[in-house]
């Protein structure tokens, strides 16, 4: 592992920060982890290190914050950039990737979040509409392993880690990803057999647990 | 200018489009430009460039399409990098941009719309909301001439673009930018000055009747 001064402020089921610590994996960086107590209370450091946003995943390179996860991710590659390069070196490859990323930015945890806090026809609607979101992702996974192409890569990370909460989903949905979207969900099982994929993703069950806690403190059944 | 086979989908009070005509003007890149008529129907070249969002600006660079404005003007850099660069060149800046891109991406169209959209009460909110958006601004901006310093770079193109609509949010609002928050408007002023703004920003007035064509649109008055 190279030496660097990196420390990341972390929660352990935010999707967002399992990108950065797939990242930092794949770079070969160590890292001190500080866990944060969200529903307790933020610490100090985050709410300076993120005074806009005050979310976690914050990273701290020698001590100057890069804060919103994709944003982290592209700012690993860029300043790591010898080590096992995540996003493609041509300008239309990076465009490309930049936009896949910020798709799943926009779309997946708001179409998941209405998939665990509604019910009935309002729940049909999330589902449906969560399921056209992965289609367009298929879309552009075409008949590639990954979504940059032969490797494991930027767009790869920022959806592999969204996976994490898709049992949660399915379970609140009634639906599977498998059946839905089964080249996606090829994509996912190819991803999860990478180690630094698989050391990140917490168990979908802890997850799932998780979600029912989120739905009890929202008065959801 | 240099020769590229560049093509931009434009519509003239578009900022997003405001922001790659810019960023061409800043590498003194020439380019084919195309109006779309987008209350009457987008031309097929628009929805097969952007089937995903099918909406301005595109650009085509030989044909490839490029979309989200932010991103197009990122990809006009890394691909024109040798003319007057636009983002910092230490991976550290590059990051910082990229966060204030996106935060002004998230908050400004959509706070400036909750102004001409409401009335009354909503309406107080919605411009309390607009001034503490550019406030955050002019923290970022602090002492600075430009958001990345001394140079006119890629943040002050995403934000000046946005600033052609202010002429209206003011009006609509009852509010002047030059009192609320006087070192952005001295930071507007001062990117007026450059001929590529200057170029590409349109009229006030004009923007503001397309404002009130808008509010007509949505049974507002």
């Amino acid at each position: 592992m190279a030496k660097e001064d990196l420390r990341l402020l972390d929660f352990w089921v935010s999707p967002f920060c399992m990108r950065v610590k797939i990242a930092l994996a794949e770079k070969g960086l160590a890292y001190d982890s500080q866990e944060e107590d969200l529903l307790g209370g933020k610490s100090e450091l985050l709410l300076k290190s993120n005074p806009i946003y005050q979310k976690v995943p914050v990273l701290l390179d020698s001590g100057k914050p890069i804060v919103e996860s994709s944003n982290i991710v592209y700012y690993i590659d860029e300043k790591y950039v010898t080590q096992n390069p995540l996003l493609p070196s041509c300008a239309y490859g990076r465009s490309r990737a930049r936009f896949w990323a910020d798709f799943i930015d926009k779309k997946i945890y708001e179409a998941g979040m209405a998939i665990w806090r509604s019910k009935g026809e309002e729940l049909e609607i999330a589902k449906k509409d969560f399921i056209d979101i992965l289609k367009k992702l298929e879309g552009a996974l075409g008949d590639k392993d990954y979504f940059g192409g032969d490797n494991f890569g930027y767009v790869d990370i920022i959806a592999i880690s969204m996976t994490s909460w898709f049992y949660a989903y399915e379970k609140f949905g009634g639906f599977k990803v498998e059946k839905e979207c089964p080249k996606f969900d090829e994509w996912t099982k190819r991803c999860l057999k990478r180690e630094s994929v698989a050391n990140v993703l917490p168990n979908p069950e802890k997850v799932y647990e998780f979600v029912v806690m989120l739905r009890k403190m929202h008065g959801i059944e």
